[in-house]
């Protein structure tokens, strides 16, 4: 089931983005499986990609081609990762780069590719040449919704957000999609998000804003802590808008990425919302830690536990599993004498023990909610931090068990 | 289910051990839930505790009265944790071991308590106190297996494994008891976990045998990545066996602590082996890495991965998913051309892709055995470890959602 996601509504087309899906037969059934997004000349890009050791071929391209040139295309298929593929792989990558760059008139290198779904088989390369050859003669403005669905594996409602923002005189549009919703634990990265702006914004900026918005939206979520091959997310701004260019040195800039990061964050919850076997959407949120990554530490390891995560799946305040994953998340000379625990408003720790106004409950008003946030407060430091995470049902299992069948 | 586990047999009497079970009532139902050993005068004791900075109170008091003098009994209740319980909890373990000492004539600091159970609920005293009162009367060399029932929570079968050896003329004897089942992923300690010898051993050489013995035992097993707040495991040598004593020094210390290990992993696989919802047993080999703490860490990547543990479940010969998590484990600089996989003797991966004469249905072959290895050749050091683990079935989840109903 998703948490309090509805299919996306109201998405805006970005001035100097077209886009394009097909039925290319790479997954099994009769679901669009094949993307081209097309950038006019000027766009600006930037990118970030897994850091997983064994990344997929299409990872390893994109980022080479991202390095040489601006990209004029992006080309996303769904059904197969090309991950463990070796050789062969970076070959299909490639290949089907140079086919999209024949198709649309462009160079190889302008072309970035990139897959998700099942790992360590091969691309069909017949069905990714002739699903791009039909991909021109779609391509409109107004495809983000049919791409948002195209690049759907697992996830069940496809994520898509549109925010608007002044700079000066001119609207600029802000308009992303991304996939989930298993293997989720991004690490710098996501998995497939694809956001554009019609602003005009220079590079470095771009890359900066990217960054940013990553660590507060992707790289803080959390469904099942296997951090993907294909983790991969980029941001391209047109120019279209005829904003002034955006730089960093204006309030404007800082209104930019702010926006940025809302839209970021809305498609990173979407994936948690939409996350496999999900039936609560769940904040981990950590005070008062001494640095932001031992506050990173602590809320990982409560939102990665197999046993807190079964206890919000049924409801259950068994807040000892919460103490318990905080207690082994490594901090050194952690005083657990100083620290609180709330579930929604309800103290259920204080001084290392139940807090005496604790009853059962309290906290039982608050696991039985859908959406559900657990606060711990370490009283050591300044840092915070927010992770994002669903429970563990049965139908996690069944999802992943079943995956390949 | 239980993976290749019957029942214990042939548990051998301790000479210098006695032990004593009792319904206590602290489980609701009428299981023995309160268990008394005690050692001769001159028992030497090792102990190795938890590392969750939410240690349970009984595990503070432990490790205190271990520190002071040698102890002369220990109390474990099942059914409650005591841990998470402030204040409260400590001033009741201490209780607990003044009654114990009232009982059976020794001071308060030569007893250690142990609890197991839900967290965050005060110990039931009176209950406690009326169990001690029966306790001396029933103490029996032949108590083992009684013991090992009354300590297990989740576990499905109890958990006892003894071992002779020849000492110069004397035969010793080396018998414990463990239990898991759940929030298994030990930090230099176990669940609980209780070894008797009648060897004479010095205190220092124990000690280091009871570590060594942890590190490939306890230390090397993983069913959910929850390390628990009340891990604890003692090593217990009366000397009654008339051995000479133990000290390091001579081929014998080598042979007892050999022993001593084989003892120490038959228990800890069996904890796996009776882990939550296990339907299969998974030995995670990582070889040739520069660091033992490098190997440690793909092992344990790979044996928590809820994507690999599904795939275990589901029979499911899903290597993306085993390549994928030994990517994220975090190694600096990981050439993947030089990693192999293999699945029981089937290579699936060489030179960072899939093995050229890999086929799924031998993949599927292993995969549909009960007991199944993954072995990870990183091909950059002369360090190796194993770790034991289950796979992820729907009846994990079952147990844990409904775990306090």
């Amino acid at each position: 089931m998703v948490v309090g996601l509805s299919p996306p509504g109201n998405i805006l087309c970005v001035n100097g983005v077209q886009l394009a899906t097909v039925i290319a037969g790479i997954k099994n059934g009769q679901k669009p499986d094949l993307v081209l997004i097309t950038f006019e000349p000027d766009t600006v890009c930037a990118g970030v990609f897994t850091r997983n050791a064994f990344c997929a071929a299409p990872v390893t391209v994109a980022k080479k081609h991202l390095a040489q040139t601006s990209p004029r295309a992006l080309l996303i298929n769904s059904g197969n990762a090309n991950a463990g593929t070796g050789d062969q792989g970076l070959s299909d990558a490639e290949q089907s780069c140079v086919l999209v760059a024949s198709a649309i008139n462009c160079t190889e290198n302008e072309v970035l590719p990139f897959s998700t779904g099942v790992i360590g088989e091969d691309l069909p390369m017949d069905k990714i040449e002739s699903g791009i050859k039909q991909l021109p003669a779609r391509l409109e403005g107004d495809g983000w919704l049919g791409a948002a669905t195209a690049i759907m594996t697992t996830d069940t409602v496809a994520k898509a957000y549109s925010r608007t923002l002044q700079i000066d005189n001119a609207e600029v549009i802000i308009t992303g999609i991304a996939k989930g919703s298993g293997m989720i634990r991004p690490d710098m990265a996501t998995m497939l998000a694809f956001i554009a702006t019609d602003a005009a914004v220079n590079r470095e900026w771009l890359q900066h804003c990217l960054e940013s918005a990553v660590d507060v939206s992707f790289n803080s979520i959390t469904v099942d802590g296997d951090t993907s091959t294909n983790d991969a997310c980029i941001l391209a701004a047109t120019g279209a808008s005829g904003s002034r260019t955006l730089d960093g040195s204006c309030d404007s800039s800082i209104e930019f990425q702010q926006v940025v990061n809302e839209v970021f964050i809305q498609l990173a919850q979407a994936i948690v919302r939409d996350g496999e076997g999900a039936t609560k959407f769940v904040a981990v949120h950590v005070e008062s830690a001494v640095t932001l990554e031992e506050a990173k530490k602590v809320a990982y390891t409560v939102a990665q536990s197999p046993l807190v995560k079964t206890a919000l799946y049924a409801s259950d305040p068994n807040w000892g599993r919460i103490l318990a994953a905080v207690g082994r998340a490594g901090l050194d000379n952690l005083d657990i004498n100083k620290i609180s625990i709330y579930l929604g408003d309800v103290c259920i720790v204080s001084k290392g023990g139940r807090d005496p106004a604790y009853a059962e409950a309290l906290g039982q008003a608050v696991m039985s909610q859908q959406e559900i946030s657990i606060r711990v407060t370490l009283n050591r430091g300044n840092e915070r931090t927010t992770v994002w995470t669903t429970d563990l049902s049965y139908d996690y299992v069944k999802i992943n068990a079943e995956y390949r069948t």
